[in-house]
């Protein structure tokens, strides 16, 4: 069920109005208030993620070496340690050496900090990001 | 075929070396070596980005509400335009009402931008981020 | 002289309504206009610095080590040089070793960036942050 | 006094060490030892805020408009409220309307950021950044 609509006024200088009106369009946009609604949430989640407080969504993604000796059968044991905080893995080959690895995770941020943190740090595992956003119950 | 390893020397003050220990030993790192050539292909990442000329792997991922209206049906619409763009994606129940989409992306960075900016301004998307790398052969 | 104000209507789902009035309280906003311009203003000004074209005041900040050799010789020398992009700098003296500078410029951002570059390169230079805004004519 | 300088190897890969020596060249570096010390830091550094334990720097930068009635006079009243976290503040006239203010603090990390959004969620602050380092001990 969706929740109810809530309908209030801004006022916003000529100018600022004109270079928002051109960057959301610009961004794809087709009304202000969907433009507003997305920056309002935006805040939410990074202050929640500062927080630390509430119930999050990680996506990892790296790059790795396949080659690298023991690093796949490493990988695949440390995920099923934490098989609780992992929803998903998916995988791309990026080249004959190279895979792309983006693996999904639920638990609080700190967790999924640190489950990442570990994983980023064997040998082998070129380069990797983590992104945070909280679940949809929060934004 | 993994690359000719080339060995040097680096000097750092004793308590900041301390510091460093300790702080790759608490993210999982098992040797400095590791840690460094992590630390070192982040930043070529990060400068590859930036200039925005190398070709890049994308992590989109967004929150969304599938109850409204058309939605999925224009996501799908437009992800089929850009399937030259897009390599896959995954998707998590979060809970009634909420979904959770993970799509991998493979283009120029400016192009996986556009792209992404696009699909977060849905009505009913609520929150996104995106997340580039470059390709395993640029690290 | 200030603009026109303008006035328009925005719709947000009860819920997050009351998230965004309990996010804004906290941080000090006494009203909803001003908080959404707050953030308009913020995506105008990341849109304008990634795109580069606009003028831009930088603030480069660091922390450094006076004790080591000629480095203040060397920094002081280099903002000689390109005095034109330097407007000003304050200097705050930390403990016996370290001092922080912070340092404001005026440029195109990629100038800026890069000015800030060498001198985070230096010898003794042991940590800064570069931060870039618009001018007041574009926001 | 100066710590004392350990001396350790690093291996890197051919191809990776070339990127890494171009990049650091570009950067205005001049040797390996010093760009692979500053890495660190801004590791250290990173952690440290995010954890939020240890003594902070904060350069806090924005713009206003001068002429919005009392904002001036908010600004620095609540700067003296705060005066045991603020060091000094800089400030240039951009153009007829607006300045660019930077304030340099010393406090907790929490501290800093909650003292930071006050002054930005002010009526007239167009636009604003907080940067964090650590003291000079820790890094």
């Amino acid at each position: 069920m969706q929740d109810k609509l809530i309908r209030f006024g801004v006022s916003m200088e000529d100018a600022l109005l004109g270079k928002f009106d051109r960057l959301i369009s610009k961004r794809g946009y087709t009304n202000r208030s969907e433009a507003i609604r997305d920056f309002v949430r935006k805040e939410i989640v990074e202050e929640g993620i500062h927080n630390g407080k509430a119930a999050a969504f990680g996506v990892l993604s790296f790059v790795y070496d396949h080659h690298v000796r023991e690093l796949e059968a490493k990988l695949t044991g440390f995920q099923h340690v934490h098989y609780k905080s992992i929803i998903s893995s998916s995988h791309v080959h990026i080249d004959h050496d190279n895979c792309f690895e983006v693996i999904i995770l639920k638990d609080k941020a700190a967790e999924i900090e640190e489950i990442s943190a570990k994983m980023l740090s064997y040998k082998g595992v070129k380069h990797g990001r983590l992104s945070l956003t909280l679940s949809g119950k929060e934004i």
